[in-house]
């Protein structure tokens, strides 16, 4: 199974104004990551995407996490989009469930509806990780860098993932 | 000397529309680039930027190259911003100069100030590599990919840089 | 008193995302204006800017309508900034106030940070109306069209101001 | 007749970048002024628009101008998308050829596709001129100002259009 898998979660990184309530709203679609890798893969990779979920991180629980974990199925190679408060504990989940793939976790400060490049900065720079790392584990690519897990972590005073190492 | 080092030589990543001559010149500075790092790296990476040649690829000669290769000096990591027409070229007189380093060329098929994201995603996936990948080599940063150099090649009717293998 | 004025009180056209909240809230600041200025008008109109109340219209009062009253004083063609929900009852309070001036309210369904044009459009054609009518009166500018307050009524179910004749 | 007519010539204002010849070209196409209409007007506007021509307004001859005539045919309120470089001589042209109509010009110093309200104000602004004002001529819709054509004058140095009283 060669194919590069994307889950999308939602997350800050899916959000949408949403002009009947005035608020940002998780869209319920993958249109976001179709505009970043059409205009920037232009069909160079190949990839499934599974759209699940949907939420906030806020509002992710174990379930969800179940269900990302039953998505990534026979796939060797997965990216997962999610918000970014939780991404943390989603990677631990995924980690003690998990053994011989290579995972990505990734998402964004800033809604791609809002400010495009950072999400896509984030999102391709873990699709060309998974192609060209040769090991496995959990990462999370974040502002310029992919590391294990535990090492980028978010510092919600300044918005920045930073390495702790 | 473990700074990432970014050679800007110009190209249609760095054109701006001038009013005054209704054309698209290319830009003789480093704000495309320092967009980008402000916005997706977020301080989180070392880097030394120098801009220089400052050129359309078709106009880049071996003078131009002799330039880039004295400026990557005693950098170990180096990626080098290019027009597209002739990056393949400037690659293989790279190669043929140095040795035991790590050099991306990336660039871009739309100018950063008109379509941000795919000049982002090039030029973002290209400084990921640099930091991830353990060997020496030439290559190349386009379309969601980065391979050795001599096995990405412009499409030149689709606009696509694809993988020769 | 031959300048305009322009008086932001804030509302949807003002807002801006907040990555710490991810909130978006009504920026407290006349940037999104200044924006439009500079790059439409290019210095080519007289204006005076005052930023008062900076709130959602939803939460507008009397005393923040009275404050614009008085803010107005002696300049005689005004556009006002406002949101959407209840700028019909902001421009009643200011016909009943005010007489013998020429009044424009404006606004937008979306922030000029996420979508810029309908912002620009609304704002630009009202202060181009204050300058080519030549009579009094207080009226709205939004979605192509201008006219007494009454007349332009904000259609919730569809978002768009519509004409009522 | 109560419907508009807007005649889209072409000029800066459509100019798209062409990934395959790495220039600017001048759309053949109505897609610039359809995106502002949907996004800014909402369906408020009866408009009809023809598409002629499409040059850059230095290509543009007395051959063009006496088609620009014929397509005005009964509309009796009328905004043209000319490129700035010869708005003043079209101007002229049409005036020597129509009375008792009322008639725009509009354009742009920055391509809608690069710079989206520079384009969106001036051409919008001239909308709304031609429902408000109430008599006919030559006017030109730039930089926030409509004038008789005669008093907008584009200052090439600037890159602005301004008014000569």
């Amino acid at each position: 199974m060669n194919k590069l898998l994307v889950i999308n979660t939602g997350g800050t990184f899916n959000k949408r104004y949403n002009e009947q309530t005035g608020t940002l709203d998780v869209a319920q679609d993958n249109k976001a990551i179709l505009d970043i890798l059409n205009k920037c893969a232009r069909g160079n990779l190949k990839i499934d995407i599974k759209g699940i979920i949907f939420k906030d991180s806020l509002k992710i629980d174990d379930d969800d996490r179940e269900e990302m974990v039953e998505t990534i199925g026979k796939y060797d190679k997965i990216l997962i989009v999610h918000g970014t408060d939780t991404m943390d504990e989603t990677a631990k989940f995924i980690e003690s469930k998990i053994k011989d793939k290579l995972v990505v976790l990734t998402g964004a400060m800033h809604p791609y509806s809002i400010d495009q490049i950072e999400a896509t900065s984030n999102f391709m720079i873990g699709l060309s990780f998974l192609q060209t790392y040769e090991n496995t584990g959990v990462f999370i690519s974040m502002h310029g860098l992919v590391k294990e897990h535990e090492k980028l972590i978010k510092n919600r005073d300044l918005g920045i993932f930073q390495c702790q190492e």
